[in-house]
């Protein structure tokens, strides 16, 4: 997410004419991501410290708990303040810290709907966000300052805005990303299960794309599933029913109930996908 | 399936020289498809009867319980017998329906593993099968002569073949393709039921490749759930006991055995996409 940001921050510099100023300053612990953004920083650091001493704007581009942790240093680091921002996963728990602010800070809550299942560097792409909804989330700590410069960024970037609060940003995202991990995950559990050395050889298109989120990075997942709690557990009950009730439709038989429960999933994918179209 | 083999078997025609013969007979009961494939057929028609008539070898491209309508059929309308062999997504109950052809057929169960979740001739590649499984079911009616014969068709499409028991294979796609069905469906039906206008517009690349196989023909799919429903039932079951570990970690909040559970999904992921590159 990082590393398509700036990527396609400075995509967007370098076709803008006259070209607009951009300091960028890009923080990671990992030594190997920090020389292959080299070229891409004004300024590339492990320190966070240092990393935000003089940001004019603070973009928190790390698990959703690194992204609350960071946050609670940030008051000691920028005692004048600045303006910060986040693409993390879940939006409540992120709201909540903040709104915990000093009031000096401005701050807004992101997260573009552009995941990948491989993450680092290496699966960086300028046009990761282009056409793309990006969610804000407003809190007690968004001026209209940090408001103007999310929506310039997001247009920098070709993402398209969507205003969501974060409770209903994080039941949207329940039912829709992170149910969907959830159940791509237990497939390949259940998969790696099966007494067969044939099993991989047999899989096709089917297996590979229901199966492919389950190899989203396990720490960003960690931190989504504990942080969105409440709202997934929901959403895995409501799985749960759906999943009983075609069983019980296989199970007994009912041919012409099991019928009308496809008809309808079929309808169902082809009207969401006529839609995203 | 059908379409696709077509395509796939001029391809292979027009390739070679010299070039072999071919007589392709196409059955379809959708006149817009006969007047689709009329260009690759020497005879299109939507008389089963009449294009089984001449027939060396019988491809049956239908849900799995027309196949095994159309091998009932099959003494009366081929009193002198032929070959013929079916490309349906379960093979137990199209097997046994292959021991009950009088010994002067030749019959073979055959599988390709590569399904997409457009049906119809629009769909339709001639590259479908390349490099993607094809795997055989032998029966008391598998002779030399049509094993053969199979091996040469799936040379010509360019499939790989491999063999399996019906059991062996029920069992395995039940895991790997039919309970992927389930849980995609299962999860449509379950995002169609968030109340909020923003739900799709949230949506991303996770959702619509976790969604994918639901959009599957509901006719097709009513076949496969209900001929090989005790191999699926019993993977339903794994899955649940899957879902169900990984909500109690959730919900529990245990840090340390839900990350090892997301640290074994994601290295089951890598694993299994190392295989199949």
């Amino acid at each position: 997410m990082g590393g398509s940001l700036a990527l396609a921050l400075r995509l967007a510099q370098r076709m803008s004419a006259p070209r607009f100023a951009l300091h960028l300053t890009l923080v990671d612990r990992n030594p190997e991501t920090r020389a292959a953004v080299q070229h891409l920083g004004d300024l590339v650091t492990d320190s966070f410290a240092e990393g935000v001493a003089h940001a004019d704007w603070i973009i928190l581009a790390v698990p959703v708990r690194a992204v609350i942790g960071a946050l609670v240093q940030l008051p000691d680091l920028r005692p004048d303040g600045c303006m910060v921002m986040d693409v993390g996963s879940s939006k409540v728990e992120i709201g909540t810290a903040m709104d915990s602010l000093p009031d000096y800070f401005h701050a807004i809550g992101g997260h573009p709907m552009c995941g990948k299942e491989t993450s680092g560097f290496g699966s960086a792409t300028p046009d990761l966000y282009r056409e793309q909804t990006f969610v804000l989330c407003h809190n007690s700590r968004t001026t209209d300052e940090v408001a103007e410069q999310a929506a310039i960024l997001l247009e920098l970037i070709g993402a398209k805005a969507l205003y969501l609060s974060p409770v209903l940003h994080d039941n949207i995202v329940a039912a829709i990303s992170h149910l969907p991990y959830v159940v791509s995950a237990a497939l390949m559990q259940t998969a790696v299960k099966v007494q067969s050395e044939h099993t991989w050889q047999v899989s096709a298109s089917g297996f590979r794309d229901t199966s492919r989120v389950s190899g989203t990075n396990s720490t960003m997942m960690l931190d989504i599933l504990l942080t969105n709690k409440t709202a997934i557990l929901a959403q895995l009950e409501n799985y749960k029913q759906q999943l009983t009730a075609v069983a019980q439709l296989i199970e007994s038989e009912d041919e012409d109930a099991l019928k009308q429960w496809l008809m309808k999933t079929e309808a169902h994918y082809w009207a969401y996908r006529k839609i995203k179209e």
